[in-house]
């Protein structure tokens, strides 16, 4: 076979692998109906902006945040104020609130704005870069859909400009956090004044020297019957006395300088009446509001991420320096067999986070917790599974800082724990299913009932029986 | 936690768990816009037929085969044509046939026949019932795409009508036929005649004594330099002298009577020169396009099974007699976890097969060459896994003839055979994936010197290095 | 690199992968002190016997069958007269039956017989060509161990010499037998008899004509409040009125014909008084006993099935007829390392088996479940993966009947159903490893307390907390 | 039942399961004949003072590291001499030198080191306090077998002792390491010296202050026709001019200080030409003998860490804090299961550690390529899901620096890449099982030949046909 007969033949498979297509050109097709003109605009500038400056910016980035943990968890690395301000010209800005909620967000869907967040999840300091960063996204949502609005002009205006950024403070360290029931930190109000006592931790973003505002969630009401109406959300500056950053915590090796994973204590820490949200003991009802789109941005970012070492491994397959016996890493056909399964997992969970960004989309969050908790549950084990697989294919390199990949492995475990661990939605979605169990079992002994008369008019009489339709008609039996 | 409070709670996950939500109203939203408003009440159609005639209709079926080598491959069970029969007055029969190719179908797209074929999958019956069975609807396809007016009115007609079956005879015993240039049969012409010398097995379908026609994949031009041209399809009438069935083949210890898989030798079969399809050489060309859709059909009723299987496994879980140390199987959260990857894998394979679907009805199948093996590689690993885990928590009983699943293992252990295994589509794709290597690598080191422009406009020079940016900026400087 | 120093190199790495070692030279160096200088003779003539007859004779048993359910469940295939009679010229007989409990088998340890039931394993015909075959050989152990010497005389003597088989009825059809204790066949004493009613599945073996005797667990004293003394072992000769077998269970679509694996009915089966094993309410001592060597024996031999899937794997990458893509199989990495795989987990599940054995031998069975458990937990799990990879190698042929492969997945699935779930020996097993949980709670609170005062001594107090220690430490100022 | 029944019936599976229980009694009963009366008795005192001594320093020594990179590299955390001393009194002190080879060691086998390896691997600090660390260990071998009596002298002395530490320069940043015949660090003579250029990394242990040796592999003859006899292995001081250290890699974000992980620039360092290895040419030959008992030391160091991450994931299940939806974890199913896989996986593969250690002590390393490369496959994988559960189960905690379990996972990692990733140990054993190819394939055509003779005796002509069979016998026919 010449080579350009073969060319020719694998010409059709070509079409989405060309690295030239733009992002627009990319969306799966059963995606398409869902996006608009604008949309396809600003994605496609989204992806240069990230590849062409963003990236290149990440090697700053670390570089800037300095040795010493002091240093680290101090400053604020410059370059990415100069991303920012390319990020306000090119229009790309807040784009995380979708218009159906949000008058203040850049204009898009939750589906659109989760194509984008494929490519910010592409580089370190793209969704900061864009103000689109966890947790000031889900922080922004919250004041905007429940702050009062003394609340949204002292807290959401400076959040939306970029120039604060805030932490959402509910993981505890001494209780089994993924029941949220369990939480204990205490509100307690005196006089004028909610008096806070307890201690949090994985209080993402309370390292940075711009984190002003922690969202808290406490117990106002331990004792109120329902688990579900004993919570509060209080909205405590970061400089209120009483409040002590015990520690920062790592992510395996990591300290994620400069925004970090607090440790903090709160030690008779006072704030206003007025800085409670929405009103005691509806804690519950935020959270839960708060937790759909987020889940969507992470798994939406973790497929960039995926895609991302997908493209490493596919260019260390080609450099021309790494021949292992004989031959380039692209001739090993083992290699070229994790490629092809990387990238039909990458695709499918894609479309899994797509579907969920869409029935939220069409139907709101609360009629989205399957489709949610299934990307929730897809997304972060594919891109682990992806990002070990170029790991291995960069062996030495692959582990330290010369790629991106290890940091994006430590990032990608934390996915199957916060927001709830992977067992608890497995949990919930599996006792979902089982509910279905009366049902199927009634329609299991119809169908047998049905069987039986069918054999009847042919004159036969059955003699293998489904287990469980023998079981469900002796029991009628009786 | 009162019992009411948690219903109120749980409710929410519960949308498209209801055992009484119809099929229409489970689509996944991602898919919506691609339905028409006829398919949504012909798919509500199907289910009702699959759920209350044909999976009733299934045991009778097994049944009435007969226990016989020679019975079973003789007789046609009678219940079949009741199915039938049904089916036509109900408006159910050749859904396979998509609207923008073919008006000798039920007018609907690939989607829409898609979202049909899962419930399809559900029983053993309900494909040949509506006249969808594979491989009679590729066949119909190639002979409506391809026949002549002659060809049409002999065989596709009556095939249409569901009076005769057929048989695609392409694979042969010696020779890998993953690769399907290296056939062997030959095809040579002789005065107005065709003579056919060589032996196929798999020939599916070629054990029903209704199945009148072999569409015969053969040489006749094996010293075409294309390897893509030497190949031929002829039209061989089953009862034409030179035809020998060897024997039939079984699939795990299953024969699939009467139906079956047939091991055929050809010894001088003539056939005449009118009974080529498209014309000499064009073999390729005929497969190439039979393949998309039927890969979509195939995986779908996978799904359907997968469902079907999970839907068993439910229902033991729920069997009051099975309980196990003390508990019901669904108290237990091993059980449990199992149920909801199976959700989840489900559901994710789905949305593969249902973008190849959409992405062939509006760009055509060469275009979708990506999704369709995608689909084609995932969903029958996925379908094992979930039925394996239905046959462990049914024991004995899920081996045994008592559930269809151990049958259903069976047939879906074949899907990754039938078709190129998975290694031929995992080695195209990541071959496709892999030629974006030079565009990764220079798009790579352009960023490596744009990041170290950006460090210099801040007063740095870069410390670490990409592993990969190095080799190609240390290449550059040769 | 000269072709000659290449082979210099690779060949330290041939030692056992050389296919002339014979079977005593490949027993894994930390197994040989336990095996004698007889038992090393032995296990070269069972692997040659295997090799150089019984597999030979596979195909001819399986044709010998025949086709027809009704012949096949009758007959008795004549060859494997021919290897009983060449099996005992050779000395191998009975070695089943471990030398240190019983004097009436070949004189062999548990470990010894481990090796050759391996070879065994490989042959449709060498465990019954040998006498070894289940379910007879634990039906002997219970009756040399258990028997009167009536009971010895009727039935162990012939069963010792090949003469009849037997049955062993424990699982029923309506019960979750992965707990034994809720069997439910009824035996009740009538005057100088036991009146059996109740049924019975998977009475394996029960098919032969041959089959002359089911030992047959039932609830003699079902008020019993120990769940454990409920149970009774009673001998029923096949004949004995009032036993129907309803019909016979397919594995997989294998009916494993002519032994089979039936489907029993019991309706007012009388039996004299001294047919009763042990004494009453006995059962589960039986049962308890019977069980570990068992496990051992289906686990070897399954060991034996992957040595042989992997055979034949190798052989198939090394068939000059099978080019896919111009290569042969065997330079296909990914075909190559599935082997490696396949070599590694065979190798590492058969040093578990042989720990086991080893245990048994030492220190009796009771004091080796654990040990017990985790091979039977391991090895059909392994055995499955390595026979799946060989049929992918195979294709179309890996499912059908022109391979062993099929039929041995199928043997391999029921392995993690019988003898108890693989679930029922991982929660054994967890439940018992969690028992630690008090002890290890306890010295990690110790360590800490050690950690802190060496701090001390060093002039420091320790900054981070190991979570269990600091909630262990906290409690302790309760 | 009452509980006291339970307890009996249950105590049988406790036996290695209960806490109190020494490491000598968990010694599997198939490794037992080959340890002897003195290594048990010092295999109790080495876990005593692992659990007792080194766990507790563990916390004091990652503290007393500190806080900047210059700190973290420039220190000696001063507990670890504490433990050194103490170590040295209990008589733990260079165990890892066999005594079949090596007079200067502690007089052990290398499985009776191995089963204490596995405990130093279960704390930071032991495997130094014994002077048993990696690389130390491997380059004391080197030395006492290749050095001359002054190379003895000047560098095994003080390594013997404890006084000095040191490295072994092989990998390289540019070419694909696992394939050591791609280094490229030049070594050129020049009158009485040997002069070096080229760059080094992974050079683990190259960070301590108190590292002065670095042994040094390059190439002395990079046209010699045998690829393996153009290195050669030179001993370099650490202080040597020219070398520069230009950075410390970094492992998932851990520095692993003090020891570290090097990347070293070498320019024109020059040695005397005594400090030549063996010879010119001889450097394979050296890092030959080195690799096998090295395999096995990591290897029973990570079956410790898994054995300590199981034993936290137990903890953590009886933690009485850590209710998750009104359950402690341990009544959970799901994590109950993972327990005893884990247990399994562990046993497991131990033995296969254990198996290779023999036959190093048995029969020479050389002889056991093929024991060493399937432990080296298995077990760095099975630690790595052990730990990951445990990670799972601690969620927050799990990642961060509260427990070890997130730098066991990054330790374990790099397991699967360091001393040849996975994929070159699969690639070499899979092409050494593949090279039965022919064997194979005669034997099945002979035992075809046998299989039709015997039909023919009995009669009969066979009518299926194992398929590589077939092919066999239709080649012969030509």
């Amino acid at each position: 076979m010449s080579s350009q007969q073969k060319n020719e033949f694998s010409e059709k498979l070509m079409i989405s692998a060309d690295g030239q297509l733009k992002a627009s050109q990319k969306i799966p097709q059963i995606a398409r109906p869902f996006v608009s003109e604008k949309a396809l605009k600003y994605l496609d500038i989204v992806e240069k902006f990230v590849e062409e400056e963003c990236i290149p910016a990440d090697a700053v980035f670390s570089q800037q945040i300095g040795d010493s943990v002091k240093q680290r968890f101090s400053g604020h690395p410059a370059i990415i104020e100069d991303l920012k301000k390319r990020a306000r010209e090119l229009g790309l800005w807040n784009m995380f609130l979708p218009r159906n909620h949000f008058k203040e967000g850049a204009g898009f869907s939750n589906l659109e704005y989760g194509l984008m967040a494929e490519y910010l999840g592409k580089s370190r300091t793209a969704s900061e870069a864009t103000n689109c960063a966890a947790p000031d996204t889900g922080n922004m949502e919250v004041l905007a859909k429940y702050g009062t609005q003394a609340q949204k002009d002292k807290w959401l205006k400076p959040l939306l400009e970029g120039h604060i950024r805030s932490a959402f403070l509910m993981t505890e360290p001494d209780v089994a956090s993924s029941d949220a029931t369990n939480i204990t930190l205490d509100i307690t109000r005196e006089g004028n004044e909610y008096v806070l006592n307890g201690s949090k931790w994985w209080s993402s973003g309370a390292g940075d020297p711009r984190c002003q505002i922690y969202i808290t969630m406490g117990k106002t009401d331990k004792n109120n019957p329902s688990p579900y109406k004993q919570q509060s959300v209080v909205l405590v500056p970061a400089d209120t006395p009483g409040i002590t950053i015990h520690r920062m915590l790592g992510v395996f090796g990591y300290d994620d300088a400069p925004h970090g994973h607090g440790h903090i204590f709160f030690k008779n820490v006072r704030v206003p009446l007025d800085h409670m949200v929405l009103g005691e003991g509806r804690g519950f009802e935020i959270i839960q509001g708060r937790l759909g789109p987020g889940r969507i941005h992470h798994a939406m970012r973790s497929i960039g991420a995926a895609e991302k070492a997908l493209e490493l491994f596919v260019a260390r397959l080609n450099d021309p320096r790494k021949k292992a016996f004989g031959k380039l890493l692209n001739e090993h056909g083992v290699m070229i067999e994790r490629i092809a399964k990387s990238r039909v997992e990458i695709d499918s969970a894609r479309l899994s986070v797509l579907n969920a960004a869409i029935t939220i989309d069409t139907k709101d969050a609360k009629f989205a917790l399957k489709e949610i908790a299934e990307a929730k549950i897809l997304v972060p084990t594919m891109a682990l599974k992806v990002i070990d697989r170029a790991i291995q294919a960069y062996g030495g390199a692959g582990v330290s800082q010369d790629t991106p990949l290890a940091n994006m492995y430590a990032q990608g475990r934390t996915m199957r724990i916060v927001d709830g661990p992977d067992e608890v939605h497995l949990l919930q979605l599996g006792r979902n299913e089982n509910k279905r169990g009366k049902f199927l079992l009634d329609r299991l002994a119809w169908q047998r009932k049905k069987s039986e008369e069918m054999a009847a008019k042919h004159g036969m009489q059955l003699r293998d029986v489904l287990q469980l339709d023998r079981v469900m008609s002796e029991k009628s039996k009786l």
